[in-house]
């Protein structure tokens, strides 16, 4: 068992929990689709945000009744990087994200990033958040499965030489609550992505905020100990 | 008492209800706010849509924080039909909104648009529905007042000769709900403009479907009284 200091260790996701960019990245896969002739309402694509790359083209295939080729499974990624690439001009930190992770910080308690993107499309959003060099992180690159597998979860628990036990994984999507479940790990939801807070409810959450800054006015909920409790 | 064949008169709104263009308006809204240095995220600014534009200016600047002055006050709308038309070229029609449109037609339900928009940035959204030219809309330059104050309802159900009692307002968000009540109509919200289904529930919905398609398929459960049933 690793040590525990009584504090709960932190595991977030970025897009929609972190980063204000769950509408520009519904929009670029909508736009993508559109180049391989599949249309599917905004509100569709939305709900599949924060699953891989992989499996969002998938997923977004069959909702619209239809087989890709190898190509356009291939293809269908990188047309979104590229339709994402012109929206992320737009794409700002969220209200409380940086303060939220000093806070942890300054408190001792220890967190990760545990992304569905891949590194190389998630680096503005590391980069808005003004992480320090020694912030794990852990993207789709580094594991085989990602969310709603629990697999990004793990490596980042891993790599913090944490349990399972003692995480609470942060997101805004059902994928992110879906994969705390099967890693057994507690999940907190944030509207900041823009689903409803039923919908995070449903899908296994503990409590749900409205997004980082008022998780971190609520942060003894989810039983983080700072000077005074 | 008006005529009543024993069919309801539906009164739709249009942008998120038959048009996929609540993600574009949230956006375009989210830039036109920046320009007057107010920043909102996408999933707050989301949750206004379908409010009127004095409405939504007022409420966004309380959200925010934020005294506007009067130049400002003007110049949102404006910024907001800026960046919106900037985008109006990913909009398209909803799954189902023409079809459920004729359906009524050919049954012989009256129905009447209803947008809280002004008629000049609706007008893309009239012409991809293909509406004949006989086709009762009510826009924001008709009435004094726009949701979610239900004047919008009340002129649109005047202008077919209906009684309100027998009026279903179809909407996808919060805001066309709570008119809906306020006017002593039904409700029936539709999740393609994005909220969740609990947001639509707890405003009042009597039934909430997926998009117009989803209606269509369930439209005896409003009621409605084609041949055969």
């Amino acid at each position: 068992m690793s040590k525990n200091d009584g504090n709960p260790v932190f595991l977030f996701d970025v897009d929609g929990t972190l980063i204000d960019s769950a509408y520009q990245h519904a929009l670029a896969w909508r736009e993508a689709l559109e180049q391989v002739q599949i249309y599917l309402p905004a509100w569709r694509v939305h709900r599949y945000i924060g699953m891989s790359g992989g499996m969002i083209v998938h997923a977004l295939a069959r909702e619209a009744g239809r087989q890709l080729s190898r190509e356009e499974q291939e293809r269908l990624p990188k047309l979104h990087g590229e339709a994402y690439a012109k929206r992320v001009g737009e794409v700002k930190v969220l209200p409380g994200a940086r303060e939220l992770l000093s806070a942890l910080t300054n408190a001792g308690v220890r967190w990760a990033l545990a992304t569905s993107s891949e590194r190389e499309k998630a680096k503005p959003a590391f980069e808005m958040l003004g992480l320090n060099d020694d912030v794990v992180i852990i993207t789709r690159d580094e594991v085989k499965r990602a969310k709603p597998d629990p697999d990004l979860f793990f490596a980042a628990a891993t790599k913090l030489g944490a349990e399972m036990l003692h995480c609470i994984v942060v997101g805004d999507s059902v994928w992110d609550l879906l994969a705390a479940r099967r890693a057994r790990a507690i999940g907190v939801g944030l509207l900041s992505g823009g689903y409803g807070e039923d919908e995070l409810i449903k899908a296994g959450a503990y409590r749900v905020y409205k997004d980082p800054a008022d998780l971190l006015a609520h942060l003894e909920e989810t039983g983080v100990r700072t000077a005074g409790n």
